[in-house]
Order: C-alpha cells, then sequence, then structure tokens
C-alpha cells in the first residue's frame, strides 16, 4: 500500500513511529556528509603510486625532448593529448591539455565568448540579452557560471536518453541569443543517465540562430563506470558535429580530476582544428603554459586507456557496494510506498532522488538537522531553483559504508516523514 | 673617441672592418637565444631534490589535516601562504595561492574587472575608454594583457629609482578612466631597476580619480638578487598603502617560475582583506581550488625564506657570471664609442641596451641574420612601438657561457655597425 492509500488515521501512526526514529536519529548526534561528489580516501590511495613515477633521477623531458622544467608548450605535452583524447574518445590533435581541473576551462570558454566573441562575432557582453540552455537537472557549477556572467538561463528537462531534443532544437534554431547549452553527456551529474546516439546526432545537426553557439560538452565521467558488464557509450560528439556540416559547434571538456587526485589532475579541452587555434591564440595571452611536470607523472602513471580502465575498474570496486547499499535499501525500504523515485546509474557520482512534489527542501531540512549533510535542494537547478522541490542529489562515494549506512537510515526515515507530512497537511487543507 | 667624432673617411674603414667581421659571424651559421628570460639547465637542475620531496609514502595532508589528494581549500594551504607571504614580504593572510604561474593570476585580476567590476563599480567592459599606465620600457606580456582586453595604454617613462611620478600622479589623479598601472618594482623587466622607498611611498599616497583604480604590482623577481653584498630591497606596498589610507589600492603577484620550475611552480596574489574577499568570492565559480600536492612540494623544498635565500644564491652563482660577462665586454668593447649605454642591475632576468636612436630595429634584424635571437626591437612598449627605436631586452640565463660569448660578439658587431650606418646614413642625407 502507497502512503496516499493509506487511511488517515493509519497515516497519523506512521507519522508517529516516524517522528520517534527520526527523533533517536538526532539523538546520535551524527556527523555525515553526503553533499559532494568527492573520492574517498580508498579512492585516492589507489593513485598513491604516481607519486613515485617521478624523482629526481627522472628526465623531465617529453618524448620530442622538451625539458618539461622549463616555458613552453602552450597546448600540453604530445603524450598527455593522447592520453586525454583517449578519455574524451576523440584526436590527439584535438586537445589542449590544461591544468589542475577542468572547471577553469569551462569558465575560460565562457568569459572568452563574454570579452572576446566567438569567430570575430560580437562579444556576449556586448549584447543586450545572451542565454544559455540547462539540462535539468544539471551541474550547480555550470549553473554557478553562466549565472555570474549574467547570462539567462533557460530549462530544458533532461529524459532518460538525454536532453529534450524536441525542445533544444526548437529554441536554438530560431533564438540567436542563445549562445550554448550545458552537458553531461555520460552519467549525467546528478541523474546518472547517458545520451543516447540519436540524442547526440541530433545534437550535431542542430542548425543554431547564432553563428556562435556553442556546446558545452562536459565529458566528466566518461571513464567512471560502476560495473564491469554495463558500460554506457557515447558517440564521439566532434566526430559527429564534424559529419553533420557543423565542425565548430563543440568544446568538449575531460579531467583526472576523479581518476586520480581532486584538484590536482590534469584537464583537456577538446574540439575542432579551428576552435582550437582560435582558442590557443588567446590561451597565448593568458599564460606562458601548464604544468607539464603534472601532465608526464600522469602519463607515466595511467599509460594509456588501457591503463585508465584498469585504474577505474579498482575505483569502482570501491564505489559500487555504496551504490549498491542504497539503491538495495531505497528497494527495500521505499519501494512501493509512492515516496518517490530514485535513479540506478551505471556509472559517474551520483544518484538522484524524486521525491514527491514539494518534498525535497523538507527532506534535506530534515536530514540536515539530523547531522546528514546533502547536496542542498534545488542546486541541480539554474538559480537553485527547483519548480517541483522534489530533486534531491546523493553522493554516496566519500563517506565510509558505516556511515553511508547511517546517512542513508536517516534519509530513508526524512524522506518518510516529510512524504507523510505533506500527505496530511494536504488532508488538513481539504 | 666615439663613432659620431670620427672623421667621415674613418668610419667607412670602420664599417668595411665590421662589415667584414660580420660576414665572418654569418658564416658560423650560429643558432643562439637571449630573447626570453628562460632559466638554464644548470638553474633548473638545482630544484630537482623537490621531486623527492613527495614520494607515495609521504602523508599528503596539510599542517591542519586536509588531505591535499581531494577538493578543497581555494585560497591556498597555510603552509604555502606563509612562504609566499616571505617572499613578498607581506602576512600570510593577505595571500591567495593559485596554480602554476603568475600571468594568468594577472590575466584574471584585469579580466575580473572588464567583467565583473572591483567592489560593485561598473564592469570596465561597459566603459567607453579604459586605460592602463604603463611605465616603459616594460614586461611585453602585461601589455599583452591590457591589448587583449582593448585597454587603452599610456606610457610612463621608467627611470633609475621607478617610474615617472609626477606624471602617474598628474595622469592618475585627474582621470578616471585610468584603471590600473602596471609595474615591475624590484629587478624591473628588462631595466632591472628597483624603486625606491620615495617611489612606492609616491604610490602608496596616490589620489585616484577613478575609485576601482588599482596598482598592478608584479613582484617576479622579489627574490632573484645577484649578487651576496648587493641586495635591493623595496618598501612592503601593501602596508604602505595601508599606512596612507589606501588600503585596497594594490594587487601583488609572485611565483615561484624562477625559483623552482618554469611552468610547474606554484604562484600568489596579495592584497587587503577586502580585495581577498572579493577575489576569493568569485574564484569559487571559477574554479574548485589549484594543485595543493604542487603546494606542499614546495614548501618541503623551500620551506621558508632563509630555504629561498639559500637556493637563489645558489642560482646567483649561476647567473651572475653571464651578467658579467656580457657587462664586463660591452665596457671593454663598446664603452667610450657613444654607441649606447646599458644597464648593470644587481638581480633579475635582464640588461636593457639603450641603442642610439633609429637603431635598434636593425641591431635585433642584423642578429637575427648572423643566427642570434634578441627579443624584438619595441618588446618593451605598448603596441610594440619604442618610440626612440633604441631598447633593446637582453635575457642572458639561457645559453651556456661559451654560446653567451659568442652571441655577445654577435651581439656587440651588430650595434657597432648599426650604429656606423645610422652615422654614416646622416652623412649622405647632409
Amino acid at each position: 500500500m502507497t502512503y496516499a492509500e493509506m487511511p488517515t488515521k493509519e497515516l497519523y501512526e506512521e507519522k508517529a513511529r516516524l517522528e520517534m526514529q527520526y527523533r533517536e536519529l538526532c539523538a546520535m548526534d551524527l556527523k555525515l556528509d553526503m553533499s559532494r561528489g568527492k573520492p574517498s580516501t580508498e579512492q585516492l590511495d589507489l593513485s598513491m603510486p604516481m607519486m613515485d613515477e617521478l624523482s629526481s633521477k627522472t628526465p623531465l623531458k617529453s618524448r620530442k625532448g622538451t625539458d618539461l622544467r622549463n616555458y613552453g608548450i602552450l597546448d600540453g605535452i604530445d603524450e598527455a593529448k593522447e592520453l586525454m583524447a583517449g578519455m574524451m574518445g576523440t584526436k590527439p590533435e584535438n586537445v589542449i591539455v590544461y591544468g589542475n581541473a577542468s572547471l577553469n576551462i569551462m569558465f575560460d570558454s565562457v568569459c572568452r565568448g563574454m570579452i572576446h566573441g566567438i569567430f570575430g562575432h560580437t562579444p556576449w557582453c556586448k549584447l543586450d540579452k545572451v542565454k544559455f540552455l540547462c539540462p535539468v537537472p544539471g551541474y550547480d557549477r555550470h549553473f554557478a557560471i553562466t549565472e555570474f556572467f549574467g547570462i539567462e538561463m533557460i530549462n530544458v528537462p533532461l529524459n532518460a536518453d538525454g536532453p529534450d531534443m524536441d525542445m533544444v532544437e526548437e529554441l536554438v534554431s530560431t533564438d540567436d541569443s542563445i549562445k550554448g547549452i550545458w552537458c553531461v553527456p555520460k552519467y549525467s551529474n546528478p541523474t546518472g543517465i547517458s545520451y543516447s546516439d540519436e540524442t547526440v546526432k541530433r545534437f550535431a545537426a542542430l542548425k543554431p540562430a547564432a553563428p556562435d553557439f556553442r556546446i558545452f560538452w562536459d565529458n566528466a565521467y566518461c571513464v567512471h563506470h560502476l560495473y564491469p558488464d554495463k558500460k554506457d557509450e557515447i558517440l564521439d560528439i566532434i566526430d559527429e558535429c564534424d559529419k553533420a556540416g557543423n565542425p565548430d559547434m563543440v568544446y568538449e571538456y575531460a579531467s583526472t580530476s576523479k581518476v586520480t587526485f581532486s584538484g590536482a589532475g590534469i584537464s583537456g579541452l577538446a574540439t575542432s582544428p579551428r576552435n582550437k587555434e582560435d582558442i590557443v591564440s588567446q590561451l597565448a595571452i593568458q599564460t606562458i603554459g601548464f604544468d607539464k611536470i603534472n601532465q608526464l607523472r600522469h602519463v607515466k602513471f595511467l599509460k594509456n586507456m588501457n591503463g585508465i580502465e584498469a585504474h577505474m575498474a579498482k575505483q569502482a570496486e570501491l564505489i559500487r557496494p555504496k551504490f549498491e547499499l542504497i539503491e538495495n535499501r531505497f528497494e527495500k525500504e521505499l519501494g512501493g510506498l509512492g515516496a518517490g523515485s530514485w535513479t540506478t546509474p551505471n556509472g559517474g557520482y551520483f544518484i538522484t532522488y524524486v521525491a514527491n512534489r514539494g518534498c525535497a527542501k523538507e527532506i534535506v531540512a530534515l536530514a540536515k538537522e539530523a547531522g546528514v549533510v546533502m547536496t542542498g535542494a534545488g542546486a541541480p537547478f539554474p538559480y537553485k531553483k527547483d519548480p517541483n522541490d522534489s530533486v534531491i542529489r546523493i553522493a554516496p562515494t566519500l563517506p565510509p559504508m558505516d556511515e553511508l549506512n547511517q546517512a542513508t537510515t536517516v534519509f530513508i526515515t526524512c524522506v518518510k516523514l516529510a512524504t507523510v507530512n505533506k500527505l496530511l497537511q494536504k488532508v488538513t487543507e481539504l
């Protein structure tokens, strides 16, 4: 029987039971965190051998013989381009290798559009109105960048196979103030879905009204599978755009932030030769180059896609039980209650819980009160506004299993309590 | 006897001799480079022990216990703030530690002014006119940044004790479109002069017409002394600005690019608490943080100012003979000829040769033809325009001594030849 079907009297009894449980949980004085997609200590430990790859005895030279300790090489060493290209499923010549994280690159890409304009088009800061499409739920830090630059954000529903492409096509082809769209095409943050081949092809075939429209393709979780036998794969967007006659329409991003060390990894942008030339010419003003020694360290440790896959399989061994714990408990304890639904992704860093309408803020607040920090309700939406107040991002990776188990107990109790409260509130209103 | 005093006939004979020498040099098919301020292999070797500071056995934690392998700590670890503060002669709480180089930070500072505005003032990109003062000769990459953003650059003469402060005071106090000034206050690029205490105090006491005027204080060579007994020291500009009632008027930059590895160092910005808060709030949108592991590596290797000074003394041992070689040969072979003057700095990376008016381009072209690449004539000026066509930046650090000696032979020959040619050209014109 779902909560909605439950007679009012029983619902009140359930509420009393849940409140008692909740008080008991609060009394435990927990301090748990399921808010951010951070790797656990054990995951990070897997990359510690990387710290031995370079020593004072290592010739710090690139394959071509360049001294990596000195200035030079703006777009990255060849071997690092190959590594990043492998991750993104594109060609090394499409890649610029950057510094320690990809968020900066995305910020820079938007900033260049604002300040300088793309291919000689009017800089966006000189236009009355600039808009980005934002598939929702999506990544809060993407939305923070566009909000920072005063770019208007338009929600587009994200379905199980990608954004609502009818809506994307309609908007992009008719409104030339739409300059970009944020995408996490594989194991999306936070729902964990991957774009279907048809979705990618429809992206590549867009006919934007704005000549300086770009797809911001954040392939953050490209190698982040959870199951050896269930790996989502997506089409190469750069290749598809090229085939569709839109070679310059996409900027693709990736990093090793969640492969090796978060914040001490390397990152890359992949795009068409013409875009790359445009970007590098401006990058030459901005920097003398990125940390090439850390590029070499990563190449020596990860080697190539085989190396990356073997390394990520070890990470999956650590993460998978955490996803399974949550999913199994949700199924067992929330299944059939009509208290919401959740995603069961094949990779990435997040589970999305879709609570009943109007319940998300209360669930997150209740959990916080009980010592469990969740990502803020609303965070996966532009301006932090979830129109249904229902989406909650769950980040299972950081806490150890026992803490995760406790946090899940709290979360489930809060979901039930908020759901029952909402139903009883309706009863009272009747 | 100077060339100018030489009878025309002798001048023609000198020209013939010089041309023969020059042809002989060209025939040697040299490939030498005195163009960029890059450290030599031997200098870089001094930092190789840094590569052993961290291994898979090292706890990668900050003093406070934060796991440096994970996300977090936007403004740098405390111990790295202390290190960078020591270099800049300021307090650790004034410092934000960034990534691998300081040019990016300066670019970002200007970019923030353009896009977002400072302290709520109109973003510069929304203004009809934005100007920067540029003490000349100066650093070409500074000027490239302001040119990139379409900022008008105004030349201010750089004297032996700093910029012409009468002119700076006059312009800054009367023109509210002047938003900044580029400064390399110690061992300036390229003349090697350091700002006197009076200059620094006059900077601190500026009364800018623009409330969002900032001094861009690039303290790039703060620890780059050449002589143990001749060390230029400058006043702490942040402290001086504070005392003068202008606490928020300066952004100071430094890096370890020429202390450890160029492009794989760490960098910092130092400024007032209010500026820092303003910057960090925007930085939080731009990045999740910089490479904290490399921050730890640097702290372990350099330790503190004593460690930095000992390390830089070793570098000075390698660099000083190169400066002395050039200065001694200039003195011996160009002294008394009236063919120009040169600086003899106590630190930094450059010697500036001031040729006779109208000779710099020809000297650089002749040297190039003979296989010696110099920094382009004009480079030390905004828009690459040297009004007198006389300033040439010499970067002695990169080439080994024997190559430097050869390059100096070429340079001296080219200076003489261009000078004689110029004089004879005048004779012909008479």
